[in-house]
C-alpha cells in the first residue's frame, strides 16, 4: 500500500563510489531533476572506496534511519553492473532504498523486516536500452526520482523474496572474553570495531580485563578520547554504539599501524 | 528574446577547480544567495585539477545538456584571471553558461549553435571594482544569480561573435584503423578515449582488429568491464559513447601505467 | 530580542573536519531535517584538517559575513569534545554561529561586538544524554535547526560574557618594514599572509622595498599572479585583502618549499 506523503519537498540522499572529479554524480542529479524538479539532494558520500560495497553498507546503516519518513536513499556501489545482479528497491521501516542487490543493504536489513522489488518495469528507466556500465544514470536515478513521488514499490517491478546479504564478520564471545575486528577506520584514523555496547555489557560486565589491538594493550574503556593524555591510545564506546580505539589528538591507524580487518581482543582476567 | 521561465526554484550548477578546503566556493554561493535567496545549487565538481580548463570542459559537456531547461552553469577554471581573457555568458540549446572565455566551452559549442555576450555591464557585478584574482566571486557569481532570474543574455553585455575554442585532439581514421588518445581518466582508473561509437562503426565495422594501448593488446570490444575475468583488461563503449579501457575490478591507470594523453590504436587486420 | 524572519527557506551552513567518507555529516543533516524539513544546507567545507581549529576560523571568517541575514553557521571542529569546553551559540552582526567554544570564533569576533550563550538548555538537544564523542549530532545540529527557526539565542541557554579567543599571529610593523607569517595555503599552493592591505599602505606606502619569503626575493606587489611570466613568483593583494605569494600557473608551496607558519618580510630600502 502506498505511503501517505508529507508536504515537504522530497529528499533523495546519494551514497556512491563515483567521487566528484567526474560527471557521474552530476548526470544522475540532472536525470532526477528532469523527472522531479523540486527534488532536494543530500550527498551522504561519494568517497566510498571504489567497489567497496561493505564500506557503503556501513555508512548507510549509520545514518539512514535518522532521516525523515519517506526519504529515498539512492545507493550505487556497483562493481557488477551489466551482469546478473538485480537492480532493486526496498522499504525498511519508513525509509526507501534503490540500488544493486549486491550486499549494499546487508546491514540495514539484518534486524529489520523489509519489502523489496526487482526494477524490471522499464517504464521508469531513463531509457529502454540502458548502458551496460552506468545503471546509476539509466535505471537507479530515474527510479529514485519517480519513487520519491509516488512512494509505491509495486509500480517498479516484481516482488523479491530475499535480498543478497554479505557475510559480515561477527564477534566471538566466550568465557575468555570477546574477539572482534576493525570494520571501519574514519577520517581521524579512529578504529571502529564490530563489538557493540550490549555485547560488552553482557560478556564483560564489571569484570577486569585488558584490550589488545596490534601491539597495543589498553586497560579500560573510558568515556571519550579526551579522557586520556594527548598521544595516548584509548578505548571508548563511539557514537555508533560500537567499541572504538583512538589516539587522543592523534591518528590511531598511523600510530598503531592497524588496518581494516585487524583483530581486537578483550581478554578477561581469570580469577 | 528572453526565455519563458518555469515555476520551479532556479538551479545553478557549479564547476570549478577551487576545491572545498578554502572559502572560495562558499563566497560565491553567499553572493548568489544574497541576490536570489531561493537559488538551488548543484555542485558538479570542485575537484577539477588546478588550471585544467579542458578537464572542466569534458565534465561539463558530459552532463550539462541533461539538466532541465534554463539551468545556469557557473564554470570557473580561470588561470588567466585579471588578464585580457573575456568574461562571458552564453546560451547553448536551452542551457546557460557563465565563465571565462578561455576554452571552457569548446566541447559544448563544437556541435551546437550558440549565442554569447561579454560581461561588460557592471550593473550585475558584485562590485564596480572587482578584484584581479577572484572574478568567480566578483563577476561570474552575481551574473549567474541575475541570469537565472531574467534569462536574458542581452542585459549582461555586448554580443560576442565567436568564443575561443581550445584545439581538442581529434582521432585519425584511415585504412589501417583508428588512432586516438586518452582524454580523461576517471576515479576508477578507467581510461576514456576520444574515439566515439560512430567512428568505430564507420571505420571498423565488422572487420577483425586488435586494440593497442601502452604495452597491452586487447582483442575485441565487449559490452562491459564485467564481461571479462577480474584483473583482465577490457575495451568497451562507455556511458559517454566513447571507447574506454578498464581492468575489471582493477585500476587501469595504475596496472597498465597509462596517463592522460597516451595514444591508443585500433589496428585492422589486413586480409 | 528575536530577529524578524524573512520568507525564504532557512539556510544552515556547515564547516567541519569530518570529511565525507564517514556518516558524520549525514547524521547531522538527518537530525536537522527531522526538526526542520525545509532547511537548506550549504557545505562550506568538511575538509578542514583534523582538529585544526584555526583553519576553520579562517575559512569561516572569509565568507560568513557575505551570507543573507539570519543564516546559521554550524561549525564543528571539536578536538575537546566530551571535556570542559563549552558548547555555545552566538550572534555577530546579522549572522548566527553554533559550535564549541575553543577558538573557532576568534577571527569573527576580533572586530565585532557579539552576543553569546552556553547551550545548557537540553530541551533543544537531540537527546538528554548526549554521547561523549559526537556533540555535532547530539547538541550542535539540533540547536542549529531550532535556532534557524526561532532566531532567539536566549532560549538556548545562559549568556556567556566572553568567548575563548585563540592567539592569532599579529604582524610586526616598524621602521624597517613589516614582518608577518603565512597563515593559510590554498588548493593552488598560494601562500596567504596575515599582512593586510591597510598595514601595507600605512607602513610601506610609496617607499621602495623588497619582499623576502624562504629563499625568494620579490621586488614589488603587482595586481595579480598573471602579471608575471609563467613560473615566476609574484606578490599581490589577494581577494581576502591580504598579501599573498604565488607562482603564476604554478604551486608556490611546492616550488618555494614554504609551509604554513613560515615568516615573510617586507623590508624597506633605507635611503
Amino acid at each position: 500500500m502506498p505511503t501517505v506523503k508529507s508536504d515537504a519537498a522530497p529528499i533523495i540522499t546519494l551514497t556512491t563510489d563515483f567521487g566528484l572529479q567526474d560527471h557521474y554524480v552530476s548526470a544522475m542529479k540532472a536525470v532526477m531533476l528532469g523527472i522531479n524538479p523540486a527534488t532536494r539532494f543530500i550527498d551522504i558520500s561519494h568517497n566510498i572506496p571504489p567497489h567497496d560495497v561493505m564500506a557503503a553498507a556501513w555508512i548507510l546503516h549509520n545514518s539512514a534511519f535518522m532521516y525523515p519518513p519517506n526519504t529515498v536513499h539512492l545507493t550505487v556501489v556497483d562493481p557488477g553492473v551489466g551482469t546478473h545482479r538485480k537492480p532493486v528497491a526496498l522499504k525498511v521501516d519508513d525509509q526507501f532504498f534503490v540500488g544493486p542487490d549486491n550486499g549494499l543493504f546487508s546491514l540495514l536489513i539484518q534486524d529489520h523486516a523489509y519489502e523489496a522489488v526487482e526494477l524490471n518495469n522499464n517504464k521508469y528507466w531513463y531509457t529502454e536500452t540502458p548502458s551496460s556500465t552506468f545503471h546509476g544514470r539509466d535505471i537507479f536515478s530515474p527510479v529514485a526520482a519517480h519513487l520519491v513521488d509516488f512512494l509505491d514499490l509495486r509500480r517498479l517491478g516484481d516482488p523479491v523474496e530475499e535480498l543478497y546479504t554479505y557475510k559480515w564478520a561477527i564477534p566471538v564471545a566466550d568465557r575468555d572474553g570477546v574477539q572482534g575486528w576493525i570494520i571501519h577506520i574514519d577520517r581521524y584514523g579512529n578504529l571502529i570495531t564490530n563489538i557493540g555496547r550490549d555485547l560488552i555489557e553482557e560478556h564483560i560486565g564489571n569484570g577486569s580485563y585488558n584490550i589488545y589491538v596490534g601491539n597495543t594493550k589498553i586497560r579500560e574503556i573510558v568515556d571519550t578520547f579526551a579522557s586520556v593524555s594527548e598521544g595516548e591510545p584509548v578505548a571508548y564506546i563511539g557514537s555508533s554504539g560500537m567499541l572504538e580505539i583512538a589516539i587522543n589528538k592523534g591518528n590511531a591507524r598511523q600510530m598503531l599501524g592497524i588496518e581494516k580487518g585487524s583483530p581486537i581482543n578483550i581478554v578477561l582476567n581469570q580469577t
